[in-house]
């Protein structure tokens, strides 16, 4: 492939228990060299979850990297090897309290490729039911649940409290959707 | 705020041309601690280039942390204290060889804000002007330049050639528009 960069050596800088971060030096298809920093994630997973009178399931969530908090679509990383859709039924069930049989993939992307590989995949459902004992969440996570009409989702869009690409991508979906 | 996770002890583990990484140890809402693994990185922006036959400017590019291409809009980093829409234009020239005099914002959105704190700024433009001597990019970067109708835009991401979060949004975005 003529836009390939072949790694000449590579550095281990920090392996975490979520991110790992490696330094390359590559090849360019000029013959020149160059260094990429590279972040390897274990892959995400984000629901759309519908309820019976047409409101989204959110969920706002103490972000630290940006030092506030953010309202977002349920979501979760994946653990190792699991299977995107087993990891989605879990992120709704840990996070909203309800869970489903019937989960449909929308669609799946990375989210920062120029330094990162994390790829989320994102899927809707509109067949929810409320748990009556739903599992705990990862015991130093704390989010806060709301429902909302895709109006009030578009609002909370326009006074920047949902700011975070697979959210904004769900809203603009079911907006989509429904035109 | 309730949510909030108050930093204990902050350790700087990489500060590369790119990103930082650094580990905060948190006190929880509840009194606990826990690691917070943080990207910091300067943020970007990101151009949806219509030309006048209606057609969406695309560049596919080698992405290292994924080993492979992927086709986007044109986008990149910011600049220490650039602005998002000087930005906008420098990359759309550099990348494109398209200029404009006319870039509106559509959205902003963090990308991975688990980990990460990049911001991505979305402006699309329809007056697009060929530039005869564009200028040179970042002499690491290879683009090649495609432009595709909305509906082979939709199938490149069919065929898993589009699939990063930003130009997912973006042919949506469009989808929406033209619906």
């Amino acid at each position: 492939m003529q836009f390939e960069e072949k790694t000449v050596a590579s550095k281990q800088i920090f392996s975490g228990k979520i991110i790992d971060l490696q330094v390359d030096e590559v090849k360019l298809p000029n013959g020149e060299t160059a260094e990429r920093e590279l972040v390897y994630h274990p892959g995400a997973v984000a629901i759309i979850p519908i309820t019976e009178d047409n409101k989204i399931v959110l969920v706002e969530q103490y972000r630290k990297p940006l030092e506030r908090t953010l309202i977002e679509i349920p979501a979760g990383k994946l653990e190792k090897n699991e299977n995107p859709l087993t990891a989605a039924v879990r992120e709704l069930e840990e996070e909203t309290g309800y869970t489903t049989t019937n989960l449909s993939q929308v669609t799946s992307f990375y989210t920062s490729p120029g330094f990162a590989n994390e790829k989320v995949y994102v899927y809707i459902t509109n067949d929810l039911i409320k748990m009556e004992n739903p599992p705990a969440g990862d015991d130093d996570e704390f989010v806060q649940i709301m429902e909302v009409t895709l109006d009030e989702a578009k609002d909370l869009v326009e006074e920047g409290r949902i700011q975070d690409a697979k959210t904004n991508y769900a809203i603009l979906y079911l907006h989509a959707l429904n035109k």
